[in-house]
């Protein structure tokens, strides 16, 4: 049997298990500098859990479990019958897995309201699983990385997550473009245009923007019935390069621009590594967002977002917990990795490898090996020992194919003397040193 | 809608993140210092990669997927007609959940065998899910953690994951007792008792004796139709107290007996925190091993083993690749994680909770509290700031359940003078300092 793995998903090499820790450290780091902590959740939620809240398309996108047993003789006998294999899910499928980070948090806030204190600061970092067709950079299993406050409607939180990105992405090296909006400004807009009933079809026809530039977009609002004054209208606003120079009779949109501002007076004089901007184009699609909205693009390598987020109002009304307004970011760690890659930005030693390898001539040696190994760690110096006294050039290759910088022979001369060659086996530099010396200088 | 969480999973509050966080640290760093490296493999994998591997009640708790789209459009329709479910499932799902971490890594061997040098030493910590029926301490998602180095037959690895389990309950502090025995050895006293065939059946029997007792091992033995000689020469055996007082005629036994000894020559003279024994009672129930075996259970607290594992031969030939034998041991993580709440080993101060909180008389201050806050975070002192000039006591409460150890109350007063009340929640005492003191106090 050849074996395969399922399309979609990855195994990860030591390297690369590496270079992902390193991400999630600086992440789970700066978190924590702002009173965040961790939760997990399990992996399988109950189907009715998930279901209906990620629109049709999300539903058929769900990873549905297997009733375990004879489930047919509990299939619904009519939906088998039509063969309507929709119909019959939930009579053989009570278990679906993880489809975002979101749903099971507000399931948890709601399940655990008695067990934590509000406003709950919380981080998840864990993979989720979407049926989505695989295509390069698009995975069916993938980490998610969140970090949302809820039960509160502080703009403070606002201030605190752009300084969370901020310090994120300085700490591991890149330059980012941080675009924050309101979706009451959106309100606003479309409000002062005359078409406020139909806000939510600006926002989703100014979201392309980007894709197919001013005149798809305008042309997309007249197509759907807009008149000319309401979509010049719509332009002279998010045309506008500053939050100052926007100007709004609508009073939603007053609100919006106030609640920016707040959260900028905040922020105070805070120093900024990376770019933020207010951009009143940021319209993060369809989301369940309701005020302050972000999005982070790389600055230096052509990508999607690395990061975006946003405040909503509702997280936890379908689990009957109502009035739990929150805000929260997520961070794009997967397309994190690729800038990365791409910028060749991952520390170089990558940390915790193999240190020291001994070798040795002969079984005699080998045991030496082994408890001369012992001690070496004992001194926090990570050690290998290779396993057999094999040919030496065989030894010799396996420490070369592990890239472990230092190497030691040993034989029968250094049991006696107790001396040893350590071999640099970049320079190729070898010196005679103790146990002790050789501890010091690896050190 | 009332949330739910599936029967057999689990959500993780902080404070159970960072207890169990502390073990796997724990693990991974002694890990590390053998040069162990991790891997990560999906959690979905083709269900044809893991039917099959885990005997018949193994497929039955396997996890599996249902097919996305139309899947009763390719239903078997013979399987279909007489609602057969076992026979229906590989036309319906393609996909299972990891069982366990062993045949993904066999997998994964496998694929990358260009790419990683042998011997391999890798390590995983990941959850694995079966369809176990849900009860005290038993969950259908749950971790595991393993280490393993296969492509190599040196006992010189027998050595090292004996030291691994080692310095890992000693730096967890769970003093436990180390049983090992090596299959050979269980050959060699069938072929002594003349039963060599029938060696499995007598090893099954033998590992029912710390739950049925001598007399219910004999009785089982004698009733699948050993001879009391046969049974009377196995319990000579397996009773000795030492390696060097065990005496056996079959060669096989006598490598056995050999392979241990040069394990034990290997340690040298380690020096054990654990109790490592010899006992030639272990069996490891109906598992693949074919030479050493191992098995840990903690002095203090009656529970189950808390690892286990032992020498396989053939670890990846299943999957086409021959003479690939390994070692590995486990860690029982859940288990661990019980002993040490029983004994109370656990850190004390949860690391990383939040350090310092601002408080806030006004909006004023509040906007000042917050870019207070950024200084400290800057010398890495965790602090949060209360979101909202809210009643003190509310905030007062807030800090009381976060347990979080210092407070400062930012007012007018404290604007001015830049000197602030730093208030010790355990011990009451409150002194007034400035920014640059309480850094240098709290640091």
């Amino acid at each position: 049997m050849k074996p395969q793995i399922l399309k979609g998903t990855r195994d990860f090499l030591p390297e690369q298990i590496f270079k992902r820790e390193h991400i999630f450290n600086v992440i789970k780091t700066v978190f924590k500098t702002f009173g965040f902590l961790p939760i997990e959740t399990p992996v399988m939620e109950h189907l009715s859990t998930l279901t209906g809240k990620y629109g049709e398309e999300g539903d058929k996108l769900l990873f549905k479990l297997l009733n375990n047993g004879d489930f047919l003789a509990k299939a619904d006998q009519t939906a088998l019958d039509q063969k309507d294999s929709k119909a019959i899910i939930p009579s053989i499928s009570k278990r679906g897995l993880r489809y975002d980070l979101t749903v099971p948090f507000a399931r948890f806030v709601v399940m655990h309201q008695n067990d934590i204190s509000f406003p709950f600061k919380r981080y998840q970092i864990q993979p989720v699983w979407r049926a989505d067709r695989p295509q390069k950079g698009r995975y069916q299993e993938f980490y998610q990385c969140d970090v949302d406050v809820v039960g509160s409607s502080s703009l403070l939180y606002e201030a605190e997550l752009l300084q969370i990105y901020d310090e994120v992405f300085k700490a591991l090296g890149i330059k980012a473009t941080i675009r924050v909006n309101n979706r009451k400004i959106l309100q606003g807009i479309a409000e002062d245009a005359g078409i406020s009933d139909r806000w939510m079809e600006m926002t989703i026809a100014i979201d392309k923007l980007d894709k197919i530039g001013k005149d798809g977009v305008q042309n997309e609002l007249l197509n759907k019935g807009f008149s000319s004054e309401s979509v010049s209208k719509i332009f002279s606003s998010i045309e506008v390069k500053t939050l100052d120079s926007l100007e709004l009779k609508s009073e939603i949109g007053q609100l919006g621009i106030t609640e920016l501002n707040k959260t900028y007076e905040f922020l105070g004089d805070h120093n900024f590594h990376n770019t933020v901007i207010f951009d009143p184009t940021l319209a993060r699609g369809l989301g369940y967002y309701t005020g302050f909205i972000v999005e982070v693009l790389a600055d230096d390598v052509k990508m999607g977002s690395i990061g975006g987020g946003g405040r909503y109002d509702d997280l936890t009304a379908s689990f009957g917990m109502k009035d739990m307004s929150g805000v929260g970011i997520s961070f794009g760690a997967e397309r994190i990795y690729d800038v990365m890659e791409e910028l060749d930005l991952f520390p170089k030693n990558t940390n915790l490898a193999t240190q020291l390898i001994l070798l040795s001539f002969d079984d005699e040696s080998l045991m030496h090996a082994n408890q001369l190994g012992s001690k070496f760690r004992r001194a926090n110096i990570t050690t290998e020992v290779y396993p057999s006294a094999a040919k030496m050039k065989k030894q010799m290759k396996y420490a070369n194919d592990r890239k472990i910088p230092f190497v030691i022979v040993v034989g029968s001369n250094e049991i006696e003397s107790q001396q040893y060659g350590l071999k640099n086996m970049d320079s190729g530099d070898s010196s005679t040193l103790s146990l002790d010396q050789i501890i010091e200088k690896l050190s």
